[in-house]
């Protein structure tokens, strides 16, 4: 009797909250008291032995039960198929998951939904790759090109990337794949770090960081910006000077700003040479970055980390609003609609710098870069993962960091996977950590 | 001993569905089977006898318990404030909600998170409007224009809208407002039909709707289009021979083509003189609007029913990509957001056509566009608010249409309130129309 095929059983959930406000680590002009979360999903089979899918909406704290109820809405859509089906075609799930008629009215494709099917489709890939024994950098960049372009929803694309102009890049992204997989093994990829440049931190700290990034190999730094302009102008001084003339600054207004405010105060900064601006306003107005872009040059307009879709990138990209495009590996519908900014990306020549941090941003989105590298652009320059020191510790497979580079992950899967021991401590509220300190919980909801 | 002022002592959450799948009452390209649905909210105060405040989400079915989540994670800003302090500044709560730096990580400003600020924020309208004894359309009539100024939030306007332009806007439009009140009572306010339209109704049923909106009173009625190009063109050619050259006949496609198809499906659809093609493509594709408007003249383009915030309407209008702004009540962030709107639209002089339909959006937006009219724009001219005869019996002030216009509301309120016997029977799972019928119920979750 043929073996009934694996199929997935559930779609477990946990509420997971670090009290990271205390420390004032991820501190910023709009996110004074962040205590990073997931909502955590785990696909469960019934394969004997067979591995487990796992993703995640990163989050900020409150509001981390609202994503959760996300994922449950979701379950139907998942639980039941068999494991062979939504690993051959992770695309087919994604759709259907965007394309859910009622859930749609909720976005459609922005905010919590979108990024609820973004934790689903990412713990999918988590479990194709995981299947294939491979990392998913190496599994995306070892697809056939015509699997990879039937994994993209081009809804609402077709005017700025068509199908066949997608398969080009994938294929002329093929030539040199080998040499450049043995490279990246060899020497990794260029990281930058924000840990210096929390707004919450002083300047003997901030001072002390940088010159810790600056020896430990990095070549580019972050500082929160935007809170109060001659804080900001003594913050950059302190950390030019730190630096010195060749390593990036890169500053951050986490949205702080209207246009007008946004040009001034770039330009107030401009003195001490940052690389590129991040988010100057909100990520939703195309056109004010745009105009930004037009009035700060040379300084870099940088967005993406609340970009909520392929259908926003997309307009960035067509009014020449950005410099630098920020991925981020769970704001959107996950991997496949990630794979269709990337190739906006590569076909409007602009870089992809992902932004990362958070709770296990790192070890998503490495993979993605490192396949941008492999087997779409082809190139590293002007290109760099954000890295932030946090929360690492938690993953089974954390981001390993060398001379200011990420180290390719060799362990299959999506390196997504939370250690047990975090979830019992951190699950909120019945965690072991939560349970000890109900004042420090109560902060958290009603 | 004076009295403790009232306060807010609860937000009663409920999830209410109704079952409008099964008439296909709803249906349209990209929503077939909607079960029209409300994420419910209700303000109790401790003041004696006092009114309630009433809000909500619309959803179209499941997900509408994830509404209800976002609606909980929302209590702590808003149980144990004064009446009088919420009821007098509406504007200060709302800027609390949309700035809780953790909540606002889902958004921001736009998705479920932000659809439950909107129902929280209406809540407090329609309680302020009750203790004034006053329509909400006519407190906000009379409201003083600074007032109402201070009630906005500009933070991502300032480039399209200041603060002074909008006080000049609002102090030109209390000239004659008292005459535009008296024929506002006497006349009505304009509306518009879409029941005859949805995409599940065969041609017979469009026929005999069409000629009954018409003998109605109705001077406009719209088609739902875009699921199949040889059914749209013999149904508006139907349309078009019942209906006469006179009626207006719009169209609306909800977000179902790419651009070029946008195009040339309007094209096609051109020699039945659509007033406008509603929703042509994504809604966050302010571009993709533009491109459409430009190619399909003299068709107008419309949209806004899922625009998620006043960021994206105010590029519509920057870019000149619409040529009618169709506010929703319940998309945004309340009514203090969609001040903002109906000023940026009456600033670049773009009429606004509401959205309605769904679970109480006409008793919302009647009041909005009653405002508009009495004291903003002072016209009614190429302005119609959209009029589906669904569900209004749950309501306990529901809509009147009089000769295909809406009668201005006089019962103190925002109009949001459901009845008792409604809440009773739809919540869901466990009210008794849901409970009588676990096979349906099932369809909704998992």
């Amino acid at each position: 009797m043929p073996q009934a095929p694996a199929r997935i059983t559930a779609l477990d959930t946990h509420d997971i909250r670090f009290p990271t406000s205390r420390e004032l680590d991820g501190s910023d002009a709009m996110n004074p008291d962040p205590d990073y979360s997931a909502a955590y999903a785990v696909l469960r089979t019934d394969a004997e032995d067979g591995p487990r899918g796992h993703g995640f909406t990163f989050t900020i704290g409150r509001g981390n039960e609202v994503q959760v109820a996300a994922l449950h809405a979701l379950r139907p859509h998942v639980v039941g198929r068999t494991v062979d089906e939504v690993c051959a075609d992770p695309g087919a799930l994604s759709r259907d998951l965007v394309g859910d008629s009622q859930l749609r009215w909720l976005g459609p494709e922005k905010g919590v939904m979108h990024m609820a099917i973004g934790a689903v489709v990412n713990a999918v890939w988590d479990l194709a790759a995981r299947r294939a024994g491979k990392p998913l950098w190496r599994l995306l960049a070892e697809a056939d090109p015509d699997w990879l372009v039937g994994q993209i929803d081009f809804r609402y694309l077709s005017d700025a990337l068509t199908p066949g102009e997608a398969l080009d890049l994938l294929r002329r992204g093929r030539e040199g794949a080998a040499d450049r997989t043995a490279r990246l093994i060899g020497h990794g990829y260029p990281a930058y770090t924000t840990s210096p440049g929390w707004l919450g931190y002083d300047d003997a700290k901030l001072t002390r960081l940088a010159a810790e990034a600056v020896a430990a190999g990095f070549r580019q730094i972050k500082l929160k910006v935007g809170a109060d302009l001659d804080d900001d102008v003594r913050r950059c001084r302190v950390a030019r000077e730190v630096v010195g003339p060749d390593v990036r600054i890169a500053v951050d207004a986490n949205q702080r700003w209207d246009i007008d405010e946004a040009i001034r105060w770039t330009r107030a900064l401009a003195p001490f040479d940052p690389y590129w601006i991040e988010e100057p306003t909100s990520p939703d107005d195309v056109l004010g970055h745009a105009a930004i872009r037009r009035a700060v040059a040379p300084v870099r307009v940088a967005t993406g980390e609340h970009v909520q879709n392929r259908i926003v990138f997309k307009q960035l990209l067509q009014t020449g609003a950005v410099d630098i495009v920020q991925i981020d590996a769970a704001r959107v519908g996950g991997v496949n609609e990630n794979l269709a900014i990337l190739l906006l990306a590569a076909k409007f020549g602009v870089p992809v710098c992902p932004h990362a941090g958070g709770v296990g941003l790192c070890e998503l989105v490495q993979h993605l870069a490192m396949f941008d590298y492999v087997a779409v652009t082809g190139t590293t320059e002007d290109r760099v993962i954000e890295y932030v020191d946090h929360l690492h510790e938690h993953f089974t497979d954390p981001v390993t960091i060398r001379a200011g580079r990420y180290t390719a992950p060799t362990a299959p899967g999506f390196s997504a996977a939370l250690r047990p021991e975090s979830i019992a401590r951190y699950t909120f509220p019945g965690g072991t950590f939560w349970a000890a300190d109900p004042g420090t919980a109560e902060g958290h909801t009603a």
